[in-house]
Formats: C-alpha cells, structure tokens, sequence
C-alpha cells in the first residue's frame, strides 16, 4: 500500500467513525502515522480527500452490483439483482451508513451535497443499462433517465420505506412481481 | 362558530406560526381570547388538541381532492387528478408546510408521528378507490394496498423529490405518459 492509498484509509475510518464534519486533518494525519503536511502533498482539503474516498465507494458499489449479474438472465432479473444489490450496499457499507445518518442528523450541507452525487451516479448506472437493453433491441427505446429513476423511486420504496410504516416488510416475491406488472412489462420489446 | 371551533382555529393558527413544539396551552388561549380552563374542557392535551386539527386537516384535504373528479373520466385521469390534488395541497396548505418543516428541522416525534398517520390517510383513500374500480370491474383484482403506495411514492418522486435534483422540472404530460404505460396499465382490464 502506498502513502496516498494509507491517507484514504485513515480517512475512511475517521469519517465512518466520526462523520464528516466532525474529521480533521489532524485526525487523519494521527490515525494515518504521518505528518499534516504529507496529506496536502496529496490532498488540497478535507472536501477533496472526502470526495476520493465517495468516489472510490461508488466504485465499489457499481462492481459489487455488477457481480450479480448472471449471464442469460432476462433483463428484469439482472435489473433487479443490480437494483437489490445497491441497496444492501446503501444499508450495510458503513461509511453510507454513517453519511445518511450525518446529513438526517446534522444536514451537513457537504454530505447531502455527497449523498446527492452518489444517487445520481445510481441513476446513471440503471440508466445506462437501459440504454444498452435497448441498443442490443431487448428493450422500447424509452426516456432511460426518467425510467431509471421511476425504478430506483420505486426500489427504494418497496424495499426501504415500506418497513417504516408496516410491521411486516415485503417479499422479494411481491416486489418482483408488481415491478415485473408495471415499469418491467412497459420496457420490453 | 362555537367555543370549541374558536378554540381550535386559533390552536391552527399558533401551529401554523410556531410549530406544534412552541405551541403551547397559554399561546392558544391568548389567540383565542378564552381562559386556559376552557381550553382543557375541549381538549385534554395539547396533543389532543393538534390531532383534532389534522384530522381536520386530513378531510379537507380530501374534499378538495374529491371536487377534482370528473364524471365519465376514466380511471386513471382521476386518480392523477386526486393525487395531484393531494401534493398541491401538501405544498400549499401552510399547517402542512410547517409540520414538514419541523419534521426534518426539529424531529419532534409527535409530529413525525402524525406526517406518518396522514401519509397512512392518503393511501387508504388510494387504496379505497383502486378497490372500488375493481370492484365496478373497470381494474383488475390487485393488491390495492400495494398499488396504492407504488403509485402515490411514484407520484412524489416525480412531482417532488425530481426537482430536488433536477433544474427542469418534469412536465404533467411526461409524468402522465409515464404512469399510463406502468402503473396504470397494469391495473386497466
């Protein structure tokens, strides 16, 4: 690992321990074993060092997701396995955990900023499948960007908001099948 | 207008202005010129007191989404009108303006509390309707409880949250298009 990698990480971890805001330099640069000075040699600020690490987490994201795709499934399985796998990235990967939390709590201006960034680069990713459905003729030549976003809409609310005002969370069953009825069945060919 | 109507009148308006939070017995009784005693004939507790008001609230929101109905319009042109009336009450009426905005400033659980039992209102009114539609035999049976909150977190995203987002807002026919070719024409016959 090299300094600028070793920087990252004791970033990650203050960030995911203590929130954005409440990260220093100092703190970095203590939990990294080096000098301030050496983290300017690679990062001009915290917003800067902050957005390398979101950066490198959307990465993640979008392989993780990319890795449950299986090859010959139909495109409303695959969607749905890359859908559900950003989702449990968004629930359980503790630095986006922390994220929703500080921008719930404190509405840090630079995390919603962040937090906002990320989903759109959600939205792009389902977009640009979409896309490609369509260039390969599986799918309608449709508007990918308000589709994308009615199903990422859609996901979340099934899948996240739905537990907050039920006692018993969907199936994975329910929810394939209503999308499957609705925004799946008005997208293929 | 009687005691009991006076009294809650001026609880909205204090709710309205304040917040339910700096609301208190005092301040309501002053608006409406009565002795707090009175009040507490009325209501037993402040809570009470702003539970009687958003039940109010709730119906006349209601109303003023039932007059948007017209008669012969199919089904799917007065649920988008109901449910556009719904958000343009959401974002109009002040009271409702102002329990949002406490909700997401202060996170007073009482309040959070009611935005969750109005939300629960607006979708059993949905759901009331998708179950009348099936059972006049023009939708198909479904799981109304379901498609009712599919469609009415669509409507939000579309009508609310795109905009957070977005510098041009979706036009009333996208979102029209869009909702007809999935939601709605999973439910026709």
């Amino acid at each position: 690992m090299n300094r600028r990698e070793e920087i990252m990480l004791a970033a990650e971890k203050s960030f995911t321990m203590f929130g954005y805001k409440a990260t220093t330099m100092d703190q970095v640069a203590k939990i990294a074993n080096v000098g301030k000075g050496t983290i300017y040699t690679f990062f001009a600020t915290k917003e800067e060092l902050f957005h390398s690490i979101v950066w490198k987490m959307v990465e993640e994201m979008k392989d993780v997701s990319e890795r449950s795709v299986v090859v010959g499934a139909s495109f409303q399985e695959n969607a749905h396995a890359r859908i559900m796998q950003v989702l449990k990235f968004r629930e359980t990967h503790q630095l986006f955990i922390k994220l929703i939390q500080e921008e719930k709590e404190l509405r840090t201006p630079a995390v919603g900023e962040v937090l906002k960034t990320i989903e759109q680069e959600i939205l792009k990713y389902i977009a640009s499948k979409i896309d490609r459905g369509v260039a390969k003729g599986e799918l309608k030549p449709c508007n990918s960007e308000l589709i994308a976003y009615l199903l990422y809409k859609s996901y979340l609310a099934l899948v996240v908001d739905w537990n907050r005002t039920h006692d018993e969370q969907l199936t994975e069953e329910q929810i394939t099948d209503v999308l499957n009825d609705t925004i799946f069945s008005s997208l293929l060919v």
